[in-house]
């Protein structure tokens, strides 16, 4: 399923060692075609990792025709041997699928500054090409974990009865965030089978990330080695309207971003954060962002406090066009903050679900947008503080 | 002592019952004179509490005869009724000790979005000013304690036997944070004898500020209520050299700020985040401000983790002037990170102890600057979710 979902893809995952825990840690995707046109976007972070690098020179000529990752080691910060070390995985992989080294993209994930230990990933290569195979999507799934709890994947048509237009198209994903800025690291490898031009591929890529991944910040770190690939294999012969193909690619995205925050790390809520009446989008978007990376916003949800202070203490640090007096935020559907001031009451609200709604009323304009968040908790800071990663 | 130390100050710290602790909440400054200089420095939160707003006018002709501080109630969107509690508040100063109202600086920390309890804040009022001493310091520094585990107080000279040039200097502060952006609300009242006009006042602050509280940054979040005042009595008719006079005060600030980050919510590390080499001070203080707000470094120097990629990717964010193959980075003084990659063991570094000190070099210039920050920890999750502040 998912990644192999589309006509003309293989995919496998294996155990090359790379991990203490012995667990997954090599995946391999190959588009058997008939096209390879293939669009990427990367971690906006300068300090890239080697694999980064390497994969922005692989797609700029729009071919992809396979994708490997490894969980277990970000080789970002390794130098010259760390490049190396990617360019001879992307040899490993073309000579064992016939195919271009500069046709394979290369993504890694995992502690930055330590060099990979090739004598396992190479051995790990060969018996993931070994492996290919249609139905093995979900293997690849769970070879790219590193913190996550459970493997991501997502389709379309979400179901075998839903209408499609003739193609389809897969998806999975790792990581506890976004893409830019990214946590841990969030790599995303999706799949169609429908007929389209690299120009095309990206421009529906761009479309969908900006209101997808870009819009989840679960704790406001930047990742070395966030990837976001897309692939077509032109299999089912169909070429789709292109706005529709951004929609479903748009829907594939979210499904995927909603799994991420669904499992960032130690998370015990997911919130979405809206902000409506803003003056632009890119408002709505900066007042949602301030107020998600707000260490006390979030310890406060954490508490299933509903404390409206914090959320306009984030909103008053930034530039968007608003007046304080003009203020409105309700949580799940109670108006906390009224004109900037004391709504209904705070006992109104109850957060001990999973799931939190804010909504930041700007009242400046017609534009808004949602931010995913999550909230910060004990689990959080035990997973980042008590091991390397 | 502190603020009363200086000459032609008296101070109180009272219990007005605005804390449910029972703790003292109410403290009181009056400058005696002859002269009644003063300037000051607020939040540049857009989301202002009320007694920012009236104080910002009382200080704009340099003259300020009396502070007023409440911890217990942070009076921030509470609308007009808040801005009237503040303007009531002052008008009960001023009549008590027969000064104007629009002499009178209020501040306010605590819960964001109630109202003060009127009936129990003016009769504190009333007891403050009964209780204003030459010997009242330390009281009103107690007073305007909320989370912080101790009060803050500081001096010049540090001690009756140091050198100094015929005048002295006084300074309290509250909150676990920064001045701009700032942590739970920081508050802090300087005092001095010497003979200063307004202008001079603003200057020195302003420059002494800069490179104090604005560079503490304990948890990235911006106060609404956030106040640095700065009162000159000129008791000791000594008109000071003014880069004299700033230097002594940058030493007060820097005392209290490093007294204010000790005591950060939760913090089990105090961090020091030295950039140097840097192409100019904003962009050495604009990469050590973004290591600072690392939730990811935060909690791996919680765990004793000298996880270098963490600063490497959080480095990588900023549009500061390097090259990433040129970033060397060292903690406790071992250089775990040369041009960019792996540098000395990580094993060689102990982080067991309170003060941990990174330096980022940056190889692009001569400014340095250094950015105080502390880890983010269990406890601050802990103080930040458990109840409302």
């Amino acid at each position: 399923m998912s990644i192999t979902y589309p006509g003309g893809f293989r995919a496998s995952g294996v155990t090359a060692g790379l991990k203490a825990s012995g667990k997954p840690d090599v995946a391999l995707v190959a588009n058997d075609g008939p096209l390879h046109s293939a669009a990427a976007v990367f971690t906006s972070n300068r300090v890239a990792a080697a694999p980064v690098h390497w994969s922005r020179q692989v797609v700029s000529d729009g071919r992809v025709d396979a994708v490997v990752l490894n969980s277990g080691g970000a080789n970002a910060c390794t130098g010259h041997e760390g490049f190396q070390n990617t360019h001879r995985t992307a040899e490993a992989v073309a000579d064992l699928l016939a195919i271009s080294a500069t046709d394979v993209l290369v993504c890694s994930t995992g502690l930055i500054g330590e060099q990979l230990p090739m004598d396992r990933l190479l051995p790990g290569v060969e018996a993931a090409a070994g492996g290919l195979s249609t139905a093995g999507g979900a293997s690849a799934a769970e070879a790219i974990r590193t913190t996550d709890t459970v493997s991501k994947e997502a389709r379309y048509p979400a179901s075998a009865d839903s209408p499609s237009e003739g193609y389809s198209m897969g998806g999975m994903a790792k990581g506890a965030g976004m893409l830019a800025p990214g946590l841990a690291t969030m790599l995303v490898v999706l799949t169609t089978d429908a007929v389209l031009r690299p120009e095309q591929l990206d421009t529906a890529l761009r479309a969908a990330t900006r209101v997808s991944f870009d819009r989840t910040d679960a704790d406001g770190c930047m990742s070395t080695n966030d990837t976001v690939v897309l692939l077509a294999s032109g299999a089912s012969g169909v070429t789709p309207d292109e706005a529709h193909f951004t929609e479903a690619l748009t829907g594939v995205c979210l499904d995927l971003a909603a799994q991420l925050i669904a499992d960032a790390e130690g998370a015990s809520h997911t919130i979405a954060i809206t902000t409506v009446r803003a003056a632009s989008e890119h408002d709505a978007e900066t007042v949602g962002r301030a107020v998600a990376r707000s260490n006390l916003f979030k310890t406060a949800i954490f508490g299933n406090d509903p404390n409206w202070g914090r959320v306009l203490s984030a909103v008053g640090t930034t530039d968007a066009v608003f007046e304080p007096e003009e203020l409105n935020v309700s949580m799940n559907g109670i108006q906390i903050c009224r004109n900037g001031g004391i709504g209904d009451s705070r006992d109104l609200v109850d957060l001990r679900g999973r799931d939190v709604t804010v909504e930041i009323d700007l009242q400046a304009g017609s534009a808004a947008a949602t931010i995913w968040t999550n909230d910060l908790t004990h689990d959080y800071v035990h997973e980042n503080s008590a091991y390397s990663s």
